[in-house]
């Protein structure tokens, strides 16, 4: 046999990830296109795409690197970051990981990889674990409800104020009133929400609430100096005069203060960050939101619910879904559709492993190091700006040239003012010894202080920075699930048992039309808990961060080549962020050329509701442009209202490929006809995993883009968040994208204020989206964007001889997802999409998207990294499922009674001494040969949503409930 | 309400890790305490631990450190050691462990904490990776068979020795023959291992094979050098005069070198660590053993078979149990009794994400660059020792002090020969650019070579290093499993569905008497994947490993103190191979003095099965001593014995507590009664996790011990290995403990041979019980020995009202396992104490120890890990099958058809649409409510061990025979 004699190129890895990330092989690929009858990809791409815009050009991107390639590549930039010990607080601060959560949920895909909980008979292990973080808000906040989490804790209070004004419509004011010791970055948020609400905002010390003429009142507690304060009096006398207040909070202060739904706070707002979520340089984190009963139906976000299933056994899922946003439309005062659910869980299970016990030393020991610092500076004649303080110190009249000399020598970062005061904030990592070099930074080095000495002083005069009516006396994480987890081994059980209760990329393939559930490699996770990322506090010294700057430029430059954009903007976190901050480009824009006026958005019919939420948030006005019978935009219908409002013509929305998965032909002329008439083009990015390296939205006429990282780009869904949604703007908008108070952005106006509370958004998990392309190359992202339309189109054909396949492009192709039409099938057998749905578990699938764009039908989208294994088997379960619906049609099960509408099957049937059913066990729950392989079990029946939505429970029921 | 005054200290988390590490609180303690009737931990210690031996002070050790605290010490340490681009080769080589691989096995509990897969039918993962790393050795090297693996190339190659000689009883000579270019570390353990066979060596030029009146023959291939020549003719000469040989290969020079098995060898032995397993300084890493079919039932260590369980289905056991050293015992010729499981699993999911395709990649890559260095070199005019080569070159004549001076300031390691040789190995993680600093280094800076243009040449050239004779032309990973898992989504798939038929410690307690499955911390866990640690060579110069020395003088100096002895040495990589170092060092000792002649052993009845094997390793006499009727060792009896054999008395060895988990109240006397013969005492480490911080055996008499570091120093038990078994001396045995050829060690005599390939064992998880000790300090490693006797107290108490607990001390109390008698219910109902194993998986547990160390029994251990919670639940189960028991024995249930004999249940039992069994399917399946919340599901129903050893498979099965 004659030796490997290739070249040496060809024998190198550096192709190596892509074949990784793409689920076909060649072989494969071959097979699949003879079963559409092409001969190639090319075939499939010229048939798919538009001439007009494809890109006749290979994307400008360097050669693909190896895994470990990227990562070495990586860790130097990551070197180039320095993590110095923070002071720095301002709503950010240092925390312990506990090392069983960071393996076994944060790098677990197990735990990353899993999709929103819209399937609640497999996700109840993560609708638990969000449930013990609603109960932990609950708690520590005192109020009735909590959601489960938002975004960050500056839109957490945007949301605060939006809600204080829903709830209050008595209110005659339109004037909200923010404390002068709020945090800066929450402020900047609350602004620029404020503007485009049309609120206006009174910022004053917190006293002049006392008189204010407002609709609502947002607070810090404690202040952003440190200062704590009894805000009763002042929340008491608000709530007398029809003013609803919010309060925001520190979590951590919450263990020893009192908590503001005693004090007769309405809203609690927060982060949930220093329970053990890295810092990352800004996000994700996940904020907490809770409100008292009276606003339950109002709160903002997805919210845990427990309802029952069809045995009658306690069953988790999100609760008041019917109320999301994407009904409310164009009325909605919000547009948030996600949560920050990988993080809330684990902010969860921090509570949970150290329970109220351990967060009572934590944060006594947290607030006693402050009480010693204090007392120190004191002795030595410091004098501060509060006599009051959790966490944090505000010190006056110091040198703060020499004091940051001197913390620069050690690696120290502190929090300086404008003016001159200093301030520290201390957390769960700062030592005795942590002490010590305080002292020497702040007072130079022979101050002579004891730690030791200090801290018997303080016991002897019982001294604590807490005023008595602040102090917290009633109990919290009293459930049993906060008090049995306390050693690793029963917490690390706890952990395995929910994971296994779900189901997640780990499991099978998760075919959600525009959700794009791809691979989330291994080799783009391993940096995002790199020391040198994950210790990063998000106001860092700029000279500290630039390997992050780095990592992020390039990330902005690859993705400004991929979208044919000139400027990226990095802040937004999720993908409706991105929207709204992509409007509010538009509106400052349009504001800055005297054509402020424009306020007209259209937006076709089969839009996502998140783009008419996003257009109301702006004060745009909706109006609907209708598609035709194929799905696609109504030219005529455009030209008209385009006409009719082209005074005021502001934008279009539209998404492309279309929600419907088509690349529609006529996209160029859409453009054209809303430029002609003085109007923005927004281009949702949520399809754009059909695009890349085939065409630039920037190119055919888009002049904004949010881009969903955690779709196209590899970011994992987390189980429901985090996600990333930056937006790719042209020239002309790029001076009117989010800058950032504490972090100016280059190039952005000064007056632009932010969107998000940290200024690069979710940083920490940018590395992920910057691997995957650097891994991939131009070719690899062609092929990966080749094959997601191969693979739905051999969905669409294996499937279109049993299910009626809507929409198709010109030459009978789709997109990159399939939707197929289940109405007629309820016509003839009534068995409903949610039925096929269920009915998938039992083969061991998600189900794909439901009633989206089309009501009563499923929408199919593989992505290129399934095999063709995968995609046979979910087709083959279809198939096997069409086959099921057949004996109902004709009548050999009862529509009542059969695998379908009892769905999913569970354990407890099974058990079941007597099976009076029409079918077996076995074809019951072990319908396929993959499942008796490996079987996935739903860990409850059909769940009862209704029931839940009635009898709104969102805390953790007594054990006593689970047992049998 | 107060605030916290507590003081600062008490405010610390110093103690945090302690508590995390412990199952039960406080408050479980008292509850525990009470229903023993007893007042503290302090009156249960004095009632089970011998006054005349118990410490009266603590251990001497730093105090506990938090997690945070103790890994940041050990990074400090880490970076202590200089990961320098290593070019050593020797038998370790840099690789690329797949990132999905590493995070989801190796960074995984619920692959590193399952226990050996004694239990198969909770065990199909495993024994499916395993069965792959099989089939991928046995193609690989054209064998018929291989086992599961071993411990390392040394001492495979050493266990080939021992097993020529076992099949080849008709040659006449003892002389064993080792070509002179075996591997010297190689050459060392065998040369060890053959002086106490009583086999002479014969260290030659492979030629002289020829003439050479020997019963066996190691052969290595590629030669140390890097020669590669055709050995065929040799080996079927050798085979025509009846010698048998062996030949240690390397894996990854397979992929393009003809197989060994092809070319005639009988035995073929190596290292799978270049298959993804990082250098680690040296291990673990999974050693490879293949053989002819002839050999099958003489094949050391162990392995995978192929069976069928009740229902016909395939199902995967370690065949041939019985056939295991221990009972084989006195006529043992090897006392291996573990594997590296979890480094050849992943080992082998390294070949199946690569495939034949992507090996002949790889291998071809490092041929080819190393074919073009020759070139270069030869260009150059250096001359090379030898004109074949896959990866290795010897250069000679040249000035090597020059080439170190620029290795050095390249940081790159080479091999120096003495004599002035330099030798190159190149490896899957070497790139062109790594090409031209080579030239630069070997050749200077100014020698104008091209890579790429050294490629063109030897493309037109076809040039290779490999002679015509010597080219693989079979195939190779041919079975579907190599064939399908290509992209990063099918094999994240693959590995989560292996590791979730498996029952590990991240389900639920395993509760094996003395094998102490306690808690593996994920920050004890956490470090051996650093780079720092992980991508060490173990020949690397001692200038980079000051870290990791550190960590070891470190480790060793926290052992001398738990234990009492005087030195540690780190060598033996298991436990068995810590006996035979220790037995070794006895006999070096005692040859020292003069009475080399003492050669008899006693060991006591209720020995470990290795005990008496280790001792016949060494040409000891094995004489054995009763026990009484309480378990202990019949001191009547052995000072008859030790009388007896006075003169020619070398050793006694003696496990404490005794295998029956009883604290002897004699053992000072029985170690006085053999040092009084002029005996050496050895103390077996298995049970030292009752030990610790309570007393020490190199206090109460033991001259040396090992330690299981996999089991009271918590590294995970991997499946079934890797472990660890360093042993402690005293002074006068120090200097005779294991040296090393190529790394010498300390205080050691120069002439002492070595026992494992790598001079610190498996150094890479060492970190692991360094963190466990520095994390716990004196006053944890005490409290957790306490609650591990406290857990198995309780155990005994609420289980003895309904199992006869065997074996307790004088004051009524075990140890830290207890034994319960399943003999009389045996009788009185027929079900046996494997039936009680089996229903247990029912119930969600592994089984206790069966039948060790009286048949008939089973053996608990639950250690300090597990909670009261856990523990509760496990005896529930006990009781609740007790009942179960009383079922049949009333004759409620026949003796062959009720839940303990059909024991496990299996989904595809549920599945039966006829249940004719006199008990319910619920019962079967589901008999307590824990299992309702949280099911782990046998993959298959009882196995039938008996067929599966006529009917010896170890190979892949088609697919088709998994098909129903």
């Amino acid at each position: 046999m004659a030796f490997d004699n290739r070249r040496l190129a060809d024998l190198a890895a550096h192709d190596a990830f892509i074949q990784r990330h793409n689920g076909p092989g060649d072989e494969d690929v071959a097979t699949m296109l003879a079963s559409l009858d092409m001969d190639s990809l090319d075939t499939l791409v010229q048939r798919t795409v538009p001439a007009d815009i494809r890109m006749d050009r290979e994307l400008n991107l360097d050669p693909p690197r190896s895994e470990a390639e990227a990562l070495d590549y990586l860790k130097r930039l990551a070197r180039q970051n320095r993590v110095a010990k923070s002071y720095i607080g301002q709503g950010y601060h240092d925390t312990h990981l506990p090392q069983v959560i960071q393996r076994n949920v944060l790098e677990n895909p197990g735990w990353y990889t899993a999709y929103t909980p819209y399937q609640p008979e497999i996700a109840q292990g993560r609708l638990e674990g969000l449930l013990n973080f609603q109960q932990m808000v609950m708690d520590l906040t005192g109020m009735d409800l909590a959601n489960a989490s938002l975004l960050d804790e500056a839109t957490a209070a945007a949301e605060a104020m939006a809600l204080c004004r829903r709830a209050n419509k008595k209110a005659k004011s339109d004037v909200f009133f923010i404390a002068d010791n709020v945090l800066p970055q929450t402020l900047d948020v609350v602004r620029t929400r404020a503007a485009y609400f049309g609120f206006e905002l009174l910022v004053a010390p917190v006293e002049e609430l006392a008189d204010a003429d407002v609709f609502g009142a947002l607070l810090q507690y404690p202040g952003d100096g440190g200062q704590v304060r009894d805000m009763a009096p002042l929340l008491e006398a608000a709530k007398d005069r029809g003013v609803m207040t919010c309060v925001a909070a520190d979590i951590m202060s919450l263990v020893l203060l009192k908590e503001p739904g005693a004090l007769g706070a309405d809203i609690v707002v927060g982060s949930s960050q220093r329970f053990g979520v890295p810092m990352g340089y800004g996000g994700p984190h996940a904020a907490f939101f809770a409100t008292t009963d009276k606003l339950k139906r109002s709160i903002p976000g997805r919210i845990i619910g427990v309802s029952r299933d069809t045995r009658g056994n306690p069953a988790l899922r999100m609760a008041m879904q019917t109320r999301e946003q994407h009904i409310r439309r164009e009325k909605a005062t919000s547009n948030i559709c996600t949560a920050q659910a990988l993080l809330a869980n684990i902010a969860g299970f921090y509570a949970v492993y150290h329970g109220a016990e351990g967060l009572r030393t934590i944060a006594g020991r947290i607030h006693r190091l402050t009480t010693l610092l204090a007392m120190g500076l004191e002795e030595k004649g410091v004098a501060l700006a509060h006599d009051s303080w959790f966490d944090t110190l505000r010190l006056t009249g110091v040198d703060a040239g020499k004091i940051h000399g001197r913390a620069m020598t050690h690696e120290i970062n502190l929090r300086y003012f404008p003016g001159g005061d200093v301030a520290v904030s201390l957390d769960e990592t700062t030592t005795a010894h942590d002490l010590d070099t305080l002292f020497d930074v702040l007072l130079g080095e022979e101050h002579g202080l004891s730690v030791s000495g200090l801290d018997e002083r303080a016991i002897a005069e019982s001294r604590t920075g807490i005023p008595a009516a602040c102090r917290r006396e009633s109990a919290f994480l009293t459930h049993p699930t906060f008090q049995r987890y306390r050693s690793e081994t029963e917490m690390l059980r706890y952990l395995k048992r929910l994971e296994n209760k779900d189901l997640s990329l780990t499991h099978a393939m998760i075919p959600l039309g525009s959700c794009t559930m791809k691979l989330n490699a291994t080799s783009e996770m391993v940096p995002i808990t790199w020391p040198e990322f994950a210790g990063i506090h998000p106001f860092a010294p700029r000279d500290q961060v630039a390997g992050y700057r780095q990592m992020i430029d390039e990330l902005a430059a690859f993705l400004v080549e991929i979208t044919g954009y000139d400027h990226i903007s990095m802040q937004p976190n999720s993908g409706a962020q991105g929207e709204y901050a992509g409007l509010v480009a538009i509106r400052r824009y349009q504001a800055s050329v005297g054509e402020g006026h424009r306020d007209v958005c259209l937006i076709p019919s089969s839009a996502h509701g998140t783009n008419p939420a996003s257009a109301a948030m702006v004060q745009m006005k909706v109006v609907v442009v209708e598609c035709d019978t194929f799905g696609n935009i109504d030219l005529a219908d455009l030209r008209r209202k385009a006409e009719a409002h082209s005074a005021n013509l502001s934008a279009i929305m539209i998404t492309y490929p279309s929600t419907h998965g088509v690349f529609e032909q006529s996209v160029r002329e859409v453009c054209e006809i809303v430029h002609q008439h003085g109007g923005q083009v927004y281009v949702d990015g949520a399809n754009m995993n059909a695009q890349v390296g085939l065409t630039r939205p920037g190119d055919f006429g888009g002049d904004v883009s949010h881009l969903n990282l955690h779709k196209t780009f590899c970011i994992p869904h987390g189980g429901g968040g985090p996600g990333m949604g930056p937006i790719g703007v042209k020239a002309h908008l790029a001076p009117f994208v989010s800058n950032h108070v504490v972090t100016p952005i280059d190039g952005v106006n000064a007056d632009c204020g932010a969107v998000s509370a940290a200024a690069f958004g979710s940083a920490a998990i940018l590395p992920i989206s910057w691997a995957y392309i650097k891994m991939m190359g131009a070719k690899g992202l062609r092929r990966a964007t080749e094959l997601a339309i191969l693979n739905a189109n051999y969905v669409a054909k294996r499937l279109e001889d049993h299910y009626p396949v809507l929409y198709k492009g010109v030459n009978g192709t789709v997109a990159h997802e399939c939707i197929i039409d289940i109405r007629p099938l309820k016509s003839s057998s009534g068995i409903s999409e949610e039925d096929i749905a269920k009915r998938l578990m039992d083969y061991g699938f998600h189900a794909p998207t439901m009633s989206f764009p089309v009501p009563g039908t499923l929408m199919i989208e593989p992505t290129e990294s399934e095999s063709r294994y995968e995609i046979d088997r979910f087709c083959d379960a279809m198939i096997a499922i069409r086959e099921e619906i057949a004996n109902v049609e004709r009548g050999e099960w009862p529509v009542d009674d059969n695998p379908l509408t009892r769905a999913p099957h569970t354990m407890a049937d099974l058990m079941d001494a007597a099976w009076k059913r029409p079918y077996s066990r076995e074809l019951g729950a072990f319908p396929s040969p993959a499942v008796k392989a490996a079987k996935i079990w739903p860990a409850v029946n059909r769940v009862d949503n209704v029931f839940g939505d009635r009898q709104l429970i969102c805390s953790c029921p007594s054990i006593d409930e689970y047992r049998d």
